[in-house]
């Protein structure tokens, strides 16, 4: 890889530094933060790996826990975590555009969001543009579903004003970049039949996790679905077919579940299956007590998280994308076709490779993780296979056996979230400057990272 | 794809069609055998489904058992299952040699197994000649195998001589086309610290399952490393790699686990070590109690049953040349190679692709069908996922749940061996066919198979 004179790569041998710089400072400052005092409810520093949990979990914007939230930590620490959580959720946002504006050229977003369509770089000021619009893009979704939220938890629970705002914003926040985190020591199952709370939060999560170029290219020509570019032809069949395929599938399976869908009407049964399909994309709220969803029901939840949300969003997982690209890949080598053809575009041989690069290392991360855990804990394949998978796609959600995984099994844990956050973000970096490298003359404008 | 006037293609539509029936044949005369009064000790006609069950097994060669083999089947049913076995295990091996012959032609091993190097077809004098091979190949393995074994059980064992050649030759013949039946109601847990039968099995296992092209071309230019084929450099190479994978994976985790190596001296932990690795590839007996491994080495022993074997033998799975070469793409792609190399010889882009679509399609039915099977039983992930890789890799070994699937579990799991042993012929049909039709002109000469 050859070195253009460019800010990023005088400074740094790598973008991937950047980013694990980057979201490694975070964690260290949250930890810092959350270790003092004034951080818990109680008024004792809360153990160091508490803390590293608690502060990974909410950078990395994934929302498994090791203690619950309200009880455990004060005011102070709410909106730590809250601001850590929009940190984390704006840097993958913002890091995730600019790689995916690199490489693509080809996939035709690239054109559309640049004010310039001849240059072949992005300079200092298309960084700039995309942070702030990501930023302003990203405030006014949190406020609308913030509005909402308050309006209803005081309107609806007779919260009063300061609190409802104070639970609109921090849920808003914690919905809208994926983060998972809430203030109910039962995540959101008190709200199981309520659609505005449950419908306000799924959309939150969808919106957020669909990434950043599909939402532009929407924005700028919904009109037009001919125009769409393949990311955005594909990221959006795909989440709509996860989504009606999960929400099928507990409908299915759990309908007469006592512990579950059972005890619910049926407009409630539908509302609360529609949310269970939602979450693993990977916002990681609940409203049903997934301890008692089937295994069945375990290994649809482990399928969807593993495949997760939007490429540049704040979703984790191998991202919607990855996987329905995978499926035309598979399929057009069934019927026998020489070439993979998404509408009248033909699917380039290197991003085929990508593809199943990104599945083959995601699907041995959580192998091999999963191998670990059940060395280290008592736990069954079922409960070990969903909370890795929840880690590694930055879900948060979990059977319950997450408090109970030992120190080992947290450290574990920390690193595998940190792993399942940046690796797709590193390795979008590295294919970025791959195919720079290869694509185009070496660039004389700058290039500069975050 | 156009059909030439081939034998073949004149009587059937396709040639997975005479996969089919071929193997439905073999399984419906099996399941009337077996149905007869005398094929039981009791001299009772056994219930439809156990018969099936038990065909489908033999046929396959997957071995997993609904009743215990000698307690249920008189000496007559246990000769019709040997027969099974061994009409199973030369089917798949003649059919898989043909079908890899067709595609061959890049890999090398065509040539050096055709007497005629320039010829595009297989002539109906190159199909009787492999299949020639195959049967003396395979009854002279057998019938090495048995003499040893034979030997053991009469000199070690105390057996009438009678008696030992005839269980010589039944475990020889199940060993060598990887079927997997026994007949002690205990496998070969009885000889576990045994080094004469268990290598002299898990030799015959191996032998059985590298598949003949390898195995032919292994004995015609041992010698000459550097002429090797690919797919008998990555037959090997990934052989080799898993079995001392497995072997230290089970040492590592099952050391002192009391009801499996614990036991054991050092010397009879790894030869059941050994033992437990080879038979995933796949072989079916097994000497320890697989119900009392840790759930993390259930979890290798998933790894290894779904790559199986190599191509064109008697073992299941995706094969080891299939995941070898998803090792070597994935490889390529991280390090950023334009294209995949193996040795001095480039990876065909279309052979890439169909690499992706086996072990796609592999992970997609053993996925639907643990979810099924989780559905329709009460089983954990751990069992349920082991039993449908062992059936869909025809390896046969169980956790012990097998004859707890309940009759609409046991229907499914008929169905899913009968897949997991024609699914890959039928894909190796298919794709030997599209090869034809694409890189070559259309052959003049006749195709007969079976
Ligand atoms: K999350
Ligand atoms: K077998």
């Amino acid at each position: 890889m050859t070195r253009s004179g460019s800010i990023l790569l005088d400074r740094f041998h790598h973008p991937a530094q950047v980013v694990v710089a980057g979201f490694g400072l975070a964690v260290a400052v949250g930890t810092l933060l959350l270790s003092l005092p004034i951080a818990t409810t109680t008024g004792e520093s809360a153990p160091f790996l508490t803390a590293l949990f608690t502060v990974t979990s909410a950078v990395c914007v994934t929302g498994l826990l090791l203690v619950d939230t309200s009880a455990h930590w004060s005011v102070f620490g709410e909106v730590v975590i809250a601001l850590l959580m929009q940190v984390g959720g704006l840097g993958v946002m913002t890091l995730g555009t600019v790689f995916t504006l690199l490489v693509s050229k080809r996939l035709g977003v690239r054109a559309r969001m640049l004010a310039q369509m001849e240059t072949k770089t992005l300079s200092l000021a298309d960084v700039r543009r995309i942070v702030a619009r990501v930023v302003v893009f990203s405030l006014v979704c949190e406020a609308v579903a913030a509005v909402v939220l308050t309006a209803r938890f005081a309107a609806g629970y007779g919260e009063p004003i300061g609190r409802a705002v104070y639970l609109g914003v921090f849920h808003s926040v914690s919905a809208f970049n994926n983060g998972g985190f809430a203030l109910w020591s039962d995540s959101l199952m008190r709200f199981v039949g309520d659609p505005w709370i449950c419908l306000t939060i799924a959309v939150a999560v969808i919106v957020g996790g669909l990434g950043f170029p599909v939402v532009f290219e929407l924005m700028r020509s919904w009109r037009r679905p001919r125009r769409w570019s393949i990311l955005t032809r594909i990221t959006l069949a795909t989440t709509v077919g996860l989504l009606i395929f999960g929400t099928v599938a507990f409908i299915a399976a759990e309908w007469s579940n006592p512990r579950t869908l059972g005890p619910l009407d049926d407009a409630g049964k539908w509302l609360a299956a529609f949310f269970t399909a939602v979450m693993p994309r990977s916002g990681g709220f609940n409203t049903l007590d997934l301890a008692h969803l089937y295994p069945s029901s375990w290994l649809v939840t482990d399928l969807l998280m593993f495949v997760g949300g939007g490429s540049a969003g704040t979703a984790g997982g191998i991202k919607v994308t990855t996987f329905g690209l995978f499926a035309f890949i598979v399929w057009a080598e069934l019927r026998g076709e020489p070439r993979v053809n998404i509408g009248h575009r033909r699917l380039p041989e290197g991003a085929q490779r990508q593809v199943v690069a990104v599945m083959a290392l995601g699907a041995g991360i959580v192998v091999v993780s999963t191998y670990l855990l059940l060395v280290i804990t008592p736990h069954s394949l079922d409960q070990v296979l969903f909370e890795v998978i929840s880690a590694f796609g930055t879900v948060g959600i979990s059977t319950g056996i997450t408090a109970e995984l030992g120190t080992a099994g947290h450290v574990m844990m920390v690193v595998l979230m940190f792993i399942g956050r940046i690796g797709p973000l590193t390795l979008g970096s590295a294919l970025a400057l791959k195919e720079r490298s290869r694509r185009y003359e070496l660039p004389e404008e700058r290039v500069i990272i975050g």
